[in-house]
Formats: C-alpha cells, sequence, structure tokens
C-alpha cells in the first residue's frame, strides 16, 4: 500500500500533521476489505471499531515523499484483532502501531464473522 | 462565529489550506442548526446539499490566528438558498464564497421546510 | 489519477465531505508536479496559490468509490493558469471546477518560471 | 475548550472519525499556547513532537455533540513532558490518551526552554 504525502498531509512545521499516520493505517486496512468488494463496517449498526492505539513516531516525512504501509495479524481472537502495522519511506521506519480492533453488533463486541477471518488471514499472506 | 487556526489547518506553505476555508464556512452554517437542535440533514434521505461555490482567495491566515465567518442570505428560493459566506481576520477579508444549497428528498430537491425557513431568516439578523 | 475513497473522505451523511472533491483536485495538480521531482511551491516564498474556484457539485461518491480526476489547461497567462479540473467515477461526473492558480514571489505575482510551463503544457498531454 | 463536532469530523460509519479525537487533543495543547501567544514549535528547527500516543477510545461521539477536552501533566522531565488527555461529553468520557511531547532543536532532544516549563505548570491549575 503506497501513499504519496500531499499538502493536506502537511502541517506548518513543514511536515505530516501526526495524526495523519494514524488515517494511512486505516488505509491501509480499509484497502484490503475493499479489494474484496467488502466495507469493513455496516453504518452504526456493525463493523469494526478501534478500541485501543499504542503509537511510536519516530521520524518525519515531508511533501512529495512516496510511503509504504506494512501490515501483519498479531491477535485473532473471537471479537477483536490486534495488528501491527508500519509507515516507510524506502527503509527507513517513520511510525509504529499496535491497533486494537473489536467486531461490534448494535454497539456491543460479538463474534467476528467468518468472512471477515478468512480476509485478516490475507493479511500476512 | 470565531474559528482558531490549528495546525490541522495549515499546510506545509505555512499557511491555511486553501480548501479549509470552505469547512470553516460549513461549520458556520451548521452552527445556525446546531444551536436550534437541528441537525441540517437527515443522513442520507433528506437535507441540504452543496450544489454550486464560487469562492475568492484574497489572502492568506496562519497558525493561531482568530479567525471570523459572517454569513448572509443571498436569495430564499422554494428548493434552494444562496448564501454570501467571508472569513475575515480581524478588518482584513481573508475569503469570500457564494454557495447555492438545494433541499433534497430521495435524491432529488424538494420544497424547503418552514422550520428550516425561519431559521435561514435568522442569518441575517 | 486514480483517487480511492476512504472512511476520512466521507462525513455522517454517507456520503464524501464536499470540500474534499477540491482536496482531491489539488492531489492531481500537485501530483504532476512530483512525478516530475518538483514541488509546486517554496514554503511562504514563492510558488502557485489558488486565487479563485467556482464548483458544481454534480453526484454523490461513496465509501469505497475509485474515482478519477481528469486535469486540463484552459488558458495559460504569464503569471497565472486556469485548469477545468472534473472527477468522475467510471462514466459519471461528480464534480467540475475551474481554478486560477497565480505565481507568486514575495506574496506579488509575477511570471510563472519556464520549468513550470514546460509541465503544464505536459497536462493536456 | 469545548470542542463542536461538525460534518468534518464524522465519517460514514454516522460518528467521529477516530483519529479526529487525537486532532482535537493536539487542538487543547496549541490553545494553551495560542492563548499566550506563543506557538509550540518554530517550523523545523524547534518545538514539541509527538513521539508516543497509547490511547483508548471508550465511547462515540456524534455530529453536533459539544466535546470537553481535559489536559493534566503526569510528568515533566528535561526534554520531555507526558500528559494526559482525555475527551469527554458531559459526564461520559469518550476517549483517553497519554502522549509524550518531547522538545527538539536541530532533530535532536533539548532541555525545555524555562517560557515552555512555565505554561505547561498552567495547564494543572
Amino acid at each position: 500500500m503506497k501513499i504519496r504525502v500531499y499538502y493536506e498531509d502537511t502541517d506548518a512545521g513543514g511536515i505530516v500533521y501526526h495524526s495523519r499516520y494514524i488515517n494511512f493505517c486505516e488505509r491501509a486496512r480499509s484497502e484490503h476489505f475493499f479489494a474484496q468488494g467488502v466495507i469493513p463496517g455496516d453504518g452504526e449498526k456493525s463493523g469494526f471499531v478501534v478500541r485501543n492505539i499504542t503509537a511510536e513516531f519516530l521520524a518525519t516525512a515531508k511533501l512529495g515523499d512516496m510511503l509504504e504501509v506494512k501490515t501483519v495479524i498479531k491477535h485473532l481472537k473471537n471479537s477483536s484483532v490486534v495488528l501491527r502495522q508500519e509507515v516507510f519511506r524506502d527503509d527507513t521506519r517513520l511510525f509504529g502501531m499496535d491497533v486494537v480492533l473489536v467486531y461490534i453488533e448494535e454497539g456491543k463486541p460479538r463474534r467476528i464473522p467468518e468472512r471477515f477471518i478468512a480476509l485478516f488471514e490475507n493479511f500476512n499472506a
């Protein structure tokens, strides 16, 4: 998953605004779903929500940089999944985070449907 | 309607990213509705959508600036309304736009409901 | 220039937030520059700034849609350029705008440098 | 620090996009600086950068909600500071994070200048 840094991603400090790396990681997760013709959630009814993020900001990116997001599954449980996502520019790691996603229906954690489990197993392929 | 410029509003050029002024104007319109306990739209079913924007970018704003959005009604028609919105820093006009909003139901233009007409008439008060 | 619609581009109305189309067009313009290893501006010192936008919102895009931005030069003048940019989903035109960019140095309009003129001429190729 | 939820903060799930809470917290930190007529950083030369974030997403916010960000200092060290920031809607805690900010000059951690230490001490007042 390649992501170009555009003006809207940068701030007056001349670098990518810190929370944009978290957006980039969400794009990479969603792209896995979209590529299978699937939407990660069904409005407010059901879907994956972010429960926890533990993030390290290691280096900065600039306007015009071409970044890459790498995603691996750390744990796949009944109703949640822990992903490790990292953002690189060439061989330089700029950002890393562990993100916990919970599958919810009507606001409550529920067993992740089969079709999504197969999809997550593809992440590490 | 006062709006502070934060990092997320600026870009690597050191100034407010151009389309953010259009967001600021949308905030000002929505605030009129929220202040009355009303939402400008009801999801995809009905509500106001932006049909046209004619915008002039006159001067730039910087991180930490305190801006003000001024809104007046230019025309109020059966199913649409034309607003003039301007963004100022003190006495300096930075941005101006005419925006045409259309009221739609199920994707089609419809007569603006009474409760919204009263609300728009408040804009110029 | 292909652009995927991600969660961050959508709003509670279930569709792409109106000013995002203007961002998408800016990405397409910048990509032309980045692809040549050039940055459209040099911080606050010099570069292209948006002076006017005249935009029509014709149809809506949804989460996961794959969009395309098409850009053509309408007028190339001494210190400014008028572009026509349109956003499509397959054959459906969702958005169109004329945007006037002015080349500035130290805050004043200046003759567009040769290297940028050649680059703009590539837009229509 | 009160923050209204506008359309641009929400996504197609009908709720506030997850990384926006991190933006809201940054606004609250910056507001402390702006209110003293100070900018948290001096472009790429010096200033505070986010090094780590540990965040919990506890409940969701919707369009039109009025939120409040509360910030306290957890640790103030030579070249870094740990803040606890939480976002509330009335008495409901929606979001919490510990954020580590490092003061850098020319890309290297440096002792936090006196004027900023005084400012941080105000956070808990």
